[in-house]
């Protein structure tokens, strides 16, 4: 078994993903490529319809936008959430109906509401009074989701106040909606970036549940239940398979809102993270000082070309080479950028061998969310990551 | 005096920016945009030379990469700092002569080395064995300059290890450049970007200083001192004027490396952040719950649509709205993205006006460096940053 094989055994993969090596392994590539297998997308939504049963699976567009994921996923019945005008023109263009596409980003330019409304889009988030207003105005009528704010749980990457409104501004903000002409058919939340398993999903629903059902009793007709996102990818630490995932966090829903809620989630990281792997070449690699214990290796791809996510070091990717048989010791591992901020991982260093050297490749796995689309558009003249798409 | 030209009036902004001020508020942008006008990037680099005197000035092309500020820079007769391929090729077609451009990133891979060997470019950077091992083989005989690393000073934005090499190698690397038949011709460093005060040069200066003197008795022969970069530009905290600034900074070099060394100065941000303004639009104001003393404000630009350096909020930028004069009060400001990172300000929140609403235009100064050329290609499906030069 060759280290690679090895190291693939290691963290379960099967044979799909073989496709996917050999696709990398059978390329020259000029520059960092994400090499994107559809057919591991359709395997993951498959197993979210699965796990997910009735729910409608809007796949949040922003985690991967490349234009063949749309296709696939609109070919495969799958619904769509988009953030922009420009991904709800993506999403149709791909072939997704307006009556399957949401526009999820509760900050939305005036015109961009007027645009979707004409474009068929009938359901708008919100968290706020002026974002009511102006879909008021320029989607007369629209079906609305109103995002609450949740506590932070276990999530990798916990999110920030930045969206929803505090449960206690619910009921007022969907008065409001109502007099404004609004049909507002639920609620909406998101548990955090990368919840590794389902149970940590329970305090979160808790919180929600507290909210809808004082609104039920409030005598708003809520039908529309969005579990948002969190589905997570593998990055090391151990995460449920993602059918029964999904399942579980399905059971712990329909426990607290029963089953006649319309349920909708928005997976992206768990569509399309492990249908992805960035194929990229050691720069160099070097020691600052002679007694230095660390090594450090410069990749071809950094922060600003594809990596944003390891920003604080949150998501920990992982490293594969052709030398990973090899004695090995720490490194810290930074981008190719003549930025200082370009560092990868410095506070927890990664162990790579100690053989590696410029020239080598470096396969990075489950790199298909969140990479190309972070993905600077040429600093410090370096062009974005590039997709390849199998 | 109206708000904007009230406020003009404190950051001390002269006729110069007026045309700025009149191409912003002459245009209807569609998206944010940031206007950048050339005659101010003139301006400065005629104030850098004035206080740099015979020092050679490499204007970092990461900073801001529009073609029109490169050819305006060649046609001044500016020398070039390029961290890759594609900012050697946009300086050579914008025209600037190959020996006039430096290759400044410690961290090439091989074939782009060949290819500027082949462009005639004939200055490399580097701080390591394997760096060295490169230049050597794929641009024989070619000048290289040794990048120090020198301990963190006062900078706003203190750089990390990732560059240079521990003072104690210093000698050794020098030592290993001339057995591979490269010309060592000197050392680099840099001092920290936003640097604000002439006087914060010192410490760093005494830590060169050192290894300089100390290689040069060793017998190499150096004949070039790379001061880098840390000019900074006014982000709201006193800073001394671009001018007089580099005079003195020169003073402190000179009074340590004497006057027959040739120096070489890498201004990036000091020769276009206050060159450029961004014209962005208020999306939505809105408070989270009721008892809420600040507000949130989101903005159609981000920190991934040309606000990167707001990250750890480093960079404070300054921000002008029409309502200038109304009552103001704390507001977290944050990007119109589905990303909950994507929040500009939040542990020091900024003061606007409590009259500001969705569709209101903000004037975003001295964003001329580190903005539009970090934006993503389309996160969220939004455009990059718009460049319009004047």
């Amino acid at each position: 078994m060759t280290a690679l094989a090895s190291d693939r055994a290691l963290r379960g993969a099967d044979s799909i993903t073989d496709r996917l090596d050999a696709a990398i392994a059978a390329t020259t590539f000029e520059r960092p490529t994400l090499v994107l297998d559809l057919d591991i997308v359709s395997r993951n939504f498959q197993a979210l319809q699965r796990g997910l049963g009735d729910a409608s699976i809007h796949y949040a567009v922003k985690a991967n936008p490349a234009p063949q994921v749309i296709e696939r996923l609109a070919m495969l019945g799958c619904h769509f959430d988009a953030a922009s005008r420009g991904e709800i023109e993506l999403c149709l263009s791909m072939g997704a109906r307006p009556e399957h596409v949401s526009f999820g980003n509760t900050i939305k330019r005036a015109t961009d509401i007027a645009f979707a409304h004409r474009a068929g889009i009938t359901m708008f988030a919100a968290d706020a009074e002026e974002e009511l207003e102006k879909i008021a105005e320029h989607a007369p009528g629209a079906q609305v989701y109103l995002r609450l704010i949740v506590e932070p749980t276990g999530a990798d990457w916990p999110l920030t106040r930045k969206f929803g409104c505090a449960p206690a501004r619910a009921e007022g903000l969907l008065a409001y909606a109502r007099d404004l002409g609004l049909d507002a058919i639920g609620l909406s939340f998101h548990v955090g970036s990368q919840t590794r398993h389902a149970r940590m999903w329970s305090d979160t629903l808790n919180q929600v549940a507290a909210t809808w059902h004082a609104v039920l009793a409030a005598g708003f007709d809520l039908r529309l239940l969005n579990i948002g996102g969190g589905f997570p990818a593998f990055h090391g630490d151990d995460v449920d398979p993602l059918e029964a995932y999904s399942r579980d966090v399905m059971d712990l829903v329909r426990a607290r809102f029963g089953d006649a809620v319309q349920i909708m989630a928005e997976p992206g990281r768990g569509m399309v993270a492990d249908a992805g792997a960035i194929a990229a070449e050691v720069l160099l690699v070097s020691r600052k000082s002679d007694d230095d214990l660390h090594r450090w290796v410069y990749l071809d791809v950094g922060r600003f070309s594809g990596l944003a996510e390891t920003e604080g070091e949150a998501i920990r990717y992982q490293f594969e080479t052709a030398r990973d048989g090899d004695e090995s010791g720490p490194c810290i591992l930074a981008g190719p950028s003549c930025d200082s901020v370009d560092v990868l991982y410095e506070k927890r260093p990664v162990s790579l061998p100690v053989s590696l050297r410029a020239g080598d490749r470096v396969v990075i796995r489950n790199c298909g969310a969140y990479t190309s689309s972070y993905s600077s558009v040429g600093f410090n003249g370096f062009p974005p990551l590039d997709v390849m798409v199998i």
